[in-house]
């Protein structure tokens, strides 16, 4: 008998008709054959809600307060998708991330997994029942509630479905895949079929936010092959795996676009060494984590120093850099918080020349300045005035033809 | 030092606001010298709310899953609480039933605390952190998560009181305390200083709701001493007690009242050995909870028996009855909805004679019918028209000059 192991959004859960609706989806795998073990998230905008009541308390809760406070939301979530099943006449039983053994680190509201001791999970199956995990949570080493962050669920899933040697781990969400760019930007963007971890990777990383990347790394590190697929349809999703054929498809595919970023300049930085850990180990010791940095070729022993951040970071990091910049000698400190950024994505772009001179190109014919590139071995990307983000993306969608179905 | 466990009830801790009022009230206790343990109820109608999401799954929602889901809402305040203690600069740590070590039996939605494991509590103890535990709720052999019933957090604190070995359990409300008989009824109702354990027993099992039953029975297996007041004053409460002094007062202490009665007779039971087991056995399968037994002395083999449920069991106690009195041979059932019943209660009254003529008498000068009487040794209760509750509880405080202070 194959084991399953799904994960549902909060979309997918946000209410008791859709709570229905993925329990009938649930049996319906069951019926199938197969054991189910289901992680899930929190309903619709309740983690959301529940920070703004930890904000009528304090600017500032305390992290591991407000990781118990959290991990209700998935708790809710997950009982009330059991009482569906049972309603419906199949055994489920739910259980918190503490008793699924979901054990992690103590790093409140950015845990990392250490291990999964899934006796528990292991036992419910074996009697026959479907499990419903609260998705996003684990328990430290001190036997306190931790969250995994943000988009921990999908996390969840893929660290349950490695443990548990499940054959495939689905994420179900509000869309239908991974798309080569964003359809609201893109209408004739295209669903891929399947992708590579690497390159998925690299799409989720820069802007897709379909699945979360720390899924797509345990996905890759164990090889469990991760579906992504609507919830609320039965068409096909995309598949993310490690076997995507490499040689006969289109070399970029995809494009990821973000629109939070700003960049802090700091000029005439002298250039000697120990220089950026003065700049960088003050920006970590106040928590602004960084994204790109660049750093200019030096003339006369002086150059410019250049990295984004989020949005919401930069009055944070630029306190922290104008004192930097005092110190060490530095000119001045310049920002830009009207930036985006834009990225083409593809394994097969290593080693196949000129798609970097392509979509230098396709920005300039629409007259968009780059302000800054970056590059990975199957990623280039572009910073760009946030305003011409859209025209952009469509525009490297046509360039490289992504709307055309791939040759098999 | 000493230590004190303080239990806030959900009112008390309904919004942010009045979060920060209990934060500053269980610092207040801190800063006098003492440890401080303490125990929340869900914020305001978290519970029902939460019930009413439950149904809106489906109309007879696992009573384990529930208990999961019911349990979340004193988390969510347990956490705030302690977010609200650590912003003022107190270090506070929320910890679940669970973590704090509630150990219960598996009778999901009406556990029974069967110990306190309270290592993890001592040991925050120890480390001069305030404890806020999640109340209403622990952990059963399977480590399944179960709550206490309604009104289970009064529990919560006082079993935390006792395993603790705290000096004083104090449970504040959004009433100031014990009074003669409801002040909604009777204006010049008088708060109690003090009463006894089994005085207050018999008032909180009798309808006044200010304060759990099992608590109180705890209270006094224990020997802990509860005060009962107004989190939203600074007013003396009552203390609950075994030392109250029993002869130079009032011998009856209070008028309990309870409009949610009904009432079942059958007519014509056949009166041999073993009948009322088979009236009752098929009743509890059923999970009818009774309250009241009265049956009639016996005229030529053939009884009448009357029972009293709560309302809502009104109608799976009949289609229960209705049955049972065909098989036994009984003539007939009839049940009335439409009642309530009036309690004075009091230590003193079991040695005194004359009582309970002067309550029959109060009530027949309002003109009250008596539909049933039954006693214990310190209370008569009388089960009447629900529509003259309010006319019986005033006329019997009066009677029994209960507006009076007592002489010490």
């Amino acid at each position: 008998m194959a084991l399953i192991v799904q994960k549902y959004g909060g979309s997918s859960v946000a209410d008791a008709e859709r709570i229905r609706n993925v329990a009938r989806r649930i049996i319906a795998t069951k019926e199938k054959g197969n054991d189910v073990a289901v992680v899930v998230s929190a309903m619709g905008d309740t983690t959301d809600e529940l920070i703004s009541l930890a904000h009528q308390i304090t600017d500032e809760p305390d992290e591991r307060e407000l990781d118990v406070l959290l991990s209700t939301g998935e708790i809710v979530s997950s009982t009330l998708l059991a009482m569906a099943l049972n309603s419906m006449g199949y055994e489920a039983v739910s259980l918190s991330g503490s008793q699924a053994g979901i054990r992690t680190d103590s790093a409140y509201t950015r845990a990392r997994i250490l291990a999964v001791e899934s006796q528990r999970i292991v036992k419910e199956l074996e009697g026959d029942k479907i499990v419903i995990v609260a998705g996003f949570q684990g328990i430290t080493p001190d036997m306190d509630i931790a969250t995994l962050g943000r988009g921990g669920s999908d996390t969840t899933a893929v660290a349950l479905a490695a443990s548990l040697g499940a054959q495939i781990c689905e994420v179900y969400t509000d869309v239908e895949g991974i798309y080569t760019a964003d359809p609201r930007l893109v209408p004739e963007a295209r669903k891929l079929e399947e992708i590579g971890y690497d390159e998925m990777l690299e799409l989720a990383s820069y802007g897709s936010r379909v699945i979360h990347s720390r899924a797509v790394e345990l996905g890759e590190l164990y090889n469990i092959p991760i579906l992504v697929a609507s919830s609320f349809t039965e068409r096909p999703g995309t598949m993310i795996h490690g076997g995507v054929s490499m040689e006969v498809r289109n070399k970029v595919r995809g494009i990821a676009h973000d629109l939070d970023i700003a960049k802090v300049t700091i000029l005439g930085v002298p250039d000697r060494p120990g220089i950026a850990t003065q700049i960088f180990e003050p920006l970590a010791r106040e928590n602004v984590s960084i994204d790109t940095i660049v750093q200019n070729a030096s003339v006369e022993r002086v150059t410019d120093l250049t990295f984004t951040v989020a949005k919401n970071n930069l009055p944070r990091a630029m306190r922290v850099v104008e004192l930097v910049a005092q110190a060490i000698g530095a000119r001045e400190c310049v920002a830009n918080s009207k930036l985006g950024k834009v990225s083409i994505v593809g394994t097969g772009m290593q080693n196949a020349p000129g798609y970097a001179a392509r979509m230098f190109r396709t920005l300039y014919e629409q007259g968009i300045n780059i302000e800054l590139i970056t590059t990975s071995e199957i990623r280039i990307t572009c910073i760009i005035d946030e305003a011409r983000v859209p025209d952009a993306v469509v525009a490297l969608h046509r360039a490289f033809e992504l709307e055309k179905e791939e040759e098999q």
